[in-house]
C-alpha cells in the first residue's frame, strides 16, 4: 500500500463511536444499559414522515434531484422565518446555508476561517467532533476550563486573558455537549461583547438549542455580533432524525458563500430528501416542532433526566443539574482515579455503558459523561444502582 | 467581519454551480434548452421509492437513527456482493464506506492521502470537482492532454514520464466526465501496472460505471492494484436519484479505516434514509438495478446521444462519440476562440445553455460541453439547430 497522508495518520477516531460499533457486535446488546451515546429515542413527528410519504408518492423524480449547494430556497427561507420568530434574529436566506447535519456545518465553518497555526479557544471537556476538524486545518486548539463546582458556567475574564493575536475564534455551545450546562444570559452576553471587542469569530454551537429543560434558549445575536458570528445547528436532536443528516450554518453572507464554497467539495449539495422533513417541521411557524418539542421531547427527557439527578443524589455523587442538553457529568474523583478502566470494566463485568471523561479533555478526567436519554426511567434507576454498586467495590 | 482563511479565499465556485443557480433564478426557464449540467432527467426506479415508503410507515424510528459511520453492515455487504457479481472483484464489506455521494467519497480519499506538495495526476479536460478539493489538501494537480481526436483515451506513455518521487496518484474515470470516453482494456490494463509499478495510488472514479452505451464496464481490479486502489462511486446517476446524496469508496482496509476517521469530521456518519433506497437497489443481485438500467436508463439516454451524434455529424462538427457517461465534448475551434462569450450570448439570445471547454482545464478551450440527459429527442434537435445557427453567424 503506497503511504497515507501525514493528516491521516494524525487523526484518531471518535472513542464513542468505537463504542457504539463495539456495540453494534456485541451479542449480549439486549441486556446492555447504556448511557453512552448521544442519540435521541424518540420516534420522530408524525406528520413530518407523513409529509415525506406524500412527496415520495406524488413526486418522486422532484423529490430525488439535486439542488442547489446552499439548499433549497423554501428550506432557507422556513429557517429564516423560524430565527425571526423563535429567537428572534433577523437572518437572511441568503444567509443560511444548509448542510449534512451539524458535523459538516462545523467543517466547513472551520474550513472557512481558520489557517495553519491559527488558535480557536472551547471550552474544556469539550464536544469530541471539534479536535480533529481543527486539526485538519492545521489550527490549534486551546482550552478553558469549566467544572461543576460552577455549573460549568465560562469564566469571561479567564476568556479575554487567552485571546491573544494568534486566536481566529471561540466556540460557545450551549446547552452543551458533554456538561448538560447552560450558560448564562450575563456569561453569553459578555462573550458576545469580548469576540467582537477582540475582532475574532463567535462560533455558536445551538445544535440543543431546544432541549432546554428550565429557562429560556438565548440565541448569542441578541446582544449583537452579527458581522463575527457563525452559527452551526441540526434537526438531528430537536426533531429526532439524526440518520437523515440535515442541519445547517448562518453567519454573514461573505462568509457564508465562502462556506458554500467549500462545501462544494466537501458534498456538493444537501439532501433534498431530508429537505422535506424539515420543511413540514418548520412550516406554519414551526407549529409541528412546537408541539413536539413541547408535549413529546422534553416531558420524556425531563423524566428521565430527574430520575437520574434522585439517584445520582441519593448516592451522593457530585454533580451539577443539566439544565438542558442529554448529559449528566458527575464527578468521581472521591471513588476512582482512571475512569477509563472503570468504565471498561463496568460494561464488561455489569454492562452499562459510560462514557470516560478525559475523554472530553483533561478537565474531564475522574467524571463520566451519563446521557440519559437512551433508556427509560426504570432502566436508568437500574443502570444507576449497578454502577454504584460496582463504584464501592472498585479497586484500582 | 474577521479574517476568512488563506484556503477559503483560494477556493472558487464551480461555474457549473453558478450556471445552476443563475437558471433558478431565470424567469424564462421554461424556455430554455439545457445541454448544461449533468444532473439524471428520469424518476428513480418505483421499486426503491416503495421501499422507502414501507419503511417510513413501518419504522419510522429506525429509518431516522444514527448508523456507523462506515454505513449500515447490510449496505456494505449487497455493494460487497454486486461487485462480485457484477464486476467480479472480491471486496468485504470493511473494506467499503457509504458516502455523501461521490463527492465525499473523492474529498475523504484526498485527505486520506495527499500531503501539500504531492503531486496527483488528471486527465485534461478533467471533471470540475477534482481541483478543488485537491487544492484544500495543499497538492498540486498535474495534468495529462486527452483529446477528440484519440477518442480521449490516456497515453499512457506520457503517464509513465510524468510519474516523479512527488506523484501520490493518478485519477481514472472512465465513462468520463466531460469527454463521454470510454477507456479501452489495454489502457486500462496499463494503468494499473504503471500505478502498481511506481507504487503511487490509483484512485478509479466510477460513478458512470453504469451508463455504458456500447461494450461493458471493466473495473481496473481486474488487472490487479488491489493494493493501491481506491474507488469513489456514487447512486446519482444510476438510480437517478442525486438528491439522496449517497455514494461509497473501497480500498484496502487500512485507507478506509482512515478514510472513516476523517469521514467522522466531514458528516459523522451517512444517511440512513438513503440507504434505504440503496439496499433495494442492489438486493437479489442487483435485480432492481439490472431492469431499471437495461430497460430505461440506456435505452432513453443512448436514444438522445444518438440524436445528439447525429446532429453534431449533420453540421459538421468535429467530436468523439461518447460510449459512456452523459457527454459530448466536440471541437470548435473551426468556429471560435472564446467559447466562453459564445456560451454567454448563446445563453441569453438563443436560451440555450452548453458549458465552456476551458472550465475543465486548459485542453477544453474552444471546445464545448453538451450534455444529452436533460432534454427529450425533438428539443436536443431544436437546441442544436439554434446553436449552429448561432455559431454560423458568430463574430469574436
Amino acid at each position: 500500500m503506497p503511504e497515507i497522508s501525514e493528516r491521516a495518520k494524525k487523526y484518531v477516531s471518535s472513542p464513542i463511536r468505537r463504542i457504539a460499533s463495539l456495540l453494534e457486535k456485541a451479542s449480549f446488546e439486549k441486556q446492555i444499559i447504556s448511557f453512552g451515546g448521544g442519540a435521541p429515542s424518540l420516534t420522530p413527528p408524525k406528520e413530518i414522515i407523513e409529509f415525506l410519504i406524500e412527496k415520495l408518492k406524488t413526486e418522486p423524480k422532484k423529490t430525488l434531484e439535486y439542488c442547489s449547494t446552499e439548499g433549497l430556497v423554501k428550506t432557507r427561507e422556513l429557517i429564516s422565518e423560524d430565527l425571526k420568530y423563535n429567537e428572534g434574529v433577523d437572518i437572511q436566506p441568503d444567509e443560511i446555508i444548509i448542510t449534512i447535519g451539524g458535523t459538516e456545518a462545523l467543517f466547513d465553518t472551520f474550513a472557512a476561517i481558520l489557517n495553519p497555526g491559527d488558535e480557536i479557544i472551547t471550552t474544556d471537556p469539550c464536544y469530541l467532533g471539534y479536535p480533529e476538524p481543527i486539526k485538519l486545518m492545521g489550527a490549534v486548539q486551546k482550552r478553558i476550563p469549566i467544572s461543576w463546582e460552577e455549573d460549568f458556567q465560562i469564566d469571561t475574564e479567564k476568556l479575554k486573558e487567552m485571546i491573544n493575536e494568534k486566536t481566529k475564534a471561540f466556540i460557545l455551545i450551549s446547552p452543551d455537549n458533554p456538561t448538560g450546562g447552560v450558560q448564562k444570559k450575563e456569561t453569553i452576553k459578555a462573550i458576545v461583547e469580548i469576540c467582537e471587542d477582540k475582532g475574532i469569530w463567535l462560533i455558536t454551537d445551538d445544535i440543543y438549542k431546544h432541549i432546554i429543560f428550565e429557562g429560556e434558549f438565548i440565541n448569542s445575536r441578541k446582544f449583537g455580533g452579527y458581522e463575527n458570528t457563525i452559527t452551526c445547528c441540526s434537526f438531528s436532536k430537536s426533531a429526532s432524525i439524526p440518520g437523515a443528516r440535515i442541519g445547517y450554518a448562518y453567519g454573514p453572507k461573505e462568509v457564508i458563500k465562502k462556506i458554500s464554497n467549500i462545501k462544494q467539495a466537501t458534498s456538493l449539495t444537501p439532501s433534498k430528501l431530508s429537505q422535506m422533513l424539515v420543511q413540514k417541521f418548520l412550516e406554519n411557524k414551526a407549529e409541528v416542532r412546537e408541539k413536539y418539542i413541547k408535549e413529546t421531547v422534553i416531558p420524556t427527557y425531563k423524566k428521565r433526566r430527574d430520575v437520574m439527578h434522585e439517584e445520582l443524589k441519593k448516592h451522593g455523587i457530585p454533580h451539577s443539574l443539566p439544565h438542558g442538553a442529554f448529559y449528566f457529568f458527575p464527578n468521581f474523583s472521591e471513588y476512582l482515579k482512571d475512569e477509563e478502566k472503570f468504565a471498561d470494566a463496568l460494561l464488561k463485568e455489569k454492562q452499562v455503558v459510560v462514557i470516560p471523561g478525559k475523554y472530553f479533555g483533561p478537565s474531564g478526567k475522574e467524571h463520566l459523561r451519563l446521557t440519559f436519554v437512551s433508556e427509560p426511567e426504570e432502566r436508568i434507576k437500574e443502570g444507576l444502582q449497578k454502577m454504584v454498586d460496582f463504584l464501592n467495590s472498585w479497586k484500582e
